[in-house]
């Protein structure tokens, strides 16, 4: 099938138009006019190969909304016309025990990422992946998600990274009415993290460096801002949280935040992918307390997760750009100046070259 | 009651006789003739200071079996002759949270160490505690400990501080029979955590620089030793581990550990009180596993440990010294000279000057 969309040629280069082929339907496809697709800070980063796996050219996004427009021959979920969505992952081994758990993305063979990476599993072996920043997708049943009734779709996308990669860690460290949740960073991650843990019924505290985003915090649903820059505030914060999300992107300090944990208490980092600075063991040892990682979720959690914003009514706030604004959403992205998630109105994109 | 001891009287001068007074018997409180005591490597710390929190002049001993010679009014436990022992801490609230969950060592208004510290719950506040290099020790009920019968005195007193220093963080982890746990480093607190962890019925590797331990690692009930220093073993050693003691008493890296844990796996800091090395998160969100930190235990969980042990004939390694010998022994101790424990015959411990 052919098929258009935008591509980074190279690390360097900037993303510009790109046609190329989508698989033909095997039994258990999906095939999808994609409608919305967000735009994530690892887009940019695979974009310029910042962690050095990028295969190139890379056609970015996993935070894909489409409508169903063929489907093969022994697909029974979904039909032409469905809502459906695709995250960042789109295969795994399927056989193994974290598989057989749900926990696709903690596959012992390693999940197959929605673009930038090979079909490892299902495919020619070399057959690359390319992401949602295209008119259409085809990806195999187990890994599409059926958009609820009463989801806006304009707004949805950004659940499918940002969203399950907060939700998943509310839901592994039991996060329900009354848990005490800390929030470092009010980003994309960020600011999902603190509506998903508010509408679970959790006390929700923002931390930021300066206090000028108390109102946005507030109003997203946070019970109040902690300025992290203030040494008597976060000494009056010491055991506070049973659970700190760290969406901070970049290699920072987190021994200002350890000690706000409560006994038995973690600190999970979502954002940053490499290293942080040196830890200090005293308040873990002290404390029992831990730090910890989490990737996105499985298939079936962002399944709940889908269901559950619908249900609770919670959507990223979102920007909406046209596709051929992305160099410029990339230039924004990086100096952090979006409120919260970009999203690229697919419709935007021209049709395919006959 | 007139007692004598060895203390540092400052941080730079070597550990000397040093006469003082033990309280008078309160109702609730034991005394004992002290037998034994392990030499900890935080002796060494305290009485050079390297914390900042010494009071000198510092009674180093937290690992103290002895005999009681004298109960209180109200004490109903113990009598005169029973084999009892006390550990790192001595007094906590005792109506927190923690306490009332019998985690005294995680208490909020922090336990009272057994040497270095004051009395701040049921004294003056400014009696300074004195620890187990000494002839005699006072101490209230609920923190004295029963030695079992059929444990072999001259041995079991580095179980009060390395013994559960390692027990805890397994039973936290739910280790059991089965299990794939590793143990880094294999010293005082290493040797325990490896003895414990097998008569838990765990799978156990001793991770270590070189090979020249695996003799040791076996005899004291590992299954194998991985030599860290190999980076194939080590590649092929991915995920192996659902626990990690990590009981390397300085600062260094961590990263090579991190990749060794299972999927949601721990690597458990129990040596080093200070920095480590910038942790890579990579391994951690990948596999959503965890570092933590673990202090001592509380004291059921530090009886259950002595009644443990005493039925599955685990203790520690001890090489027995003198009183005198203190010095000489702290200085071996810096050069991890020592298999594994030190343990003071405190009958070498002149009698009290009339």
């Amino acid at each position: 099938m052919k098929t258009t969309g935008y591509a980074a040629p190279s690390r360097t280069a900037p993303l510009a138009p790109f046609d190329f082929e989508r698989r033909e339907l095997r039994p258990n496809d999906v095939a999808m006019e994609v409608l919305y697709c967000g735009v994530c800070h690892s887009d940019l980063h695979q974009s310029r190969n910042d962690w050095g796996w990028s295969r190139f050219p890379v056609v970015p996004g996993h935070e894909i909304l489409g409508k169903v427009i063929a489907v093969g021959a022994e697909v029974r979920r979904y039909k032409v016309g469905d809502h459906v969505a695709v995250g960042c992952i789109v295969d795994s081994c399927q056989d193994c025990d974290q598989c057989r758990k749900g926990f696709e993305q903690l596959c012992r063979k390693m999940p197959v990422q929605t673009y930038s990476d090979t079909e490892r599993f299902s495919c020619e072996p070399t057959a690359p992946t390319y992401g949602g920043y295209s008119k259409h997708l085809v990806t195999r049943e187990e890994f599409v998600l059926r958009v609820p009734d009463g989801l806006d779709l304009s707004r949805a996308a950004p659940l499918l990274c940002a969203g399950i990669t907060t939700y998943s860690p509310l839901r592994t460290w039991n996060v329900g009415p009354g848990s005490r949740v800390g929030v470092i960073g009010l980003g994309g991650l960020g600011h999902m993290a603190v509506k998903l843990a508010s509408a679970m019924g959790a006390d929700v505290t923002v931390l930021s460096r300066t206090g000028d985003k108390e109102a946005d915090a507030l109003r997203l649903g946070a019970d109040r801002l902690l300025v992290s820059s203030d040494p008597e505030a976060m000494a009056k914060a010491a055991s506070m949280f049973e659970l700190i999300i760290d969406t901070v992107p970049v290699k920072h300090d987190i021994n200002p935040y350890v000690p706000l944990l409560d006994i038995d208490g973690t600190l999970v980092v979502v954002g940053q992918i490499g290293p942080l600075d040196e830890p200090n063991t005293m308040p873990l040892l002290l404390g029992r307390r831990r730090i910890a990682g989490s990737p996105i979720g499985g298939i079936a959690e962002t399944q709940e997760l889908l269901d559950f914003c619908a249900k609770a009514g919670v959507l990223p706030d979102v920007e909406m750009i046209r596709m051929d604004q992305i160099n410029d959403a990339f230039a924004r992205l990086e100096k952090a100046d979006v409120r919260y998630r970009f999203v690229i109105d697919m419709a935007s994109l021209p049709a395919v070259a006959a």
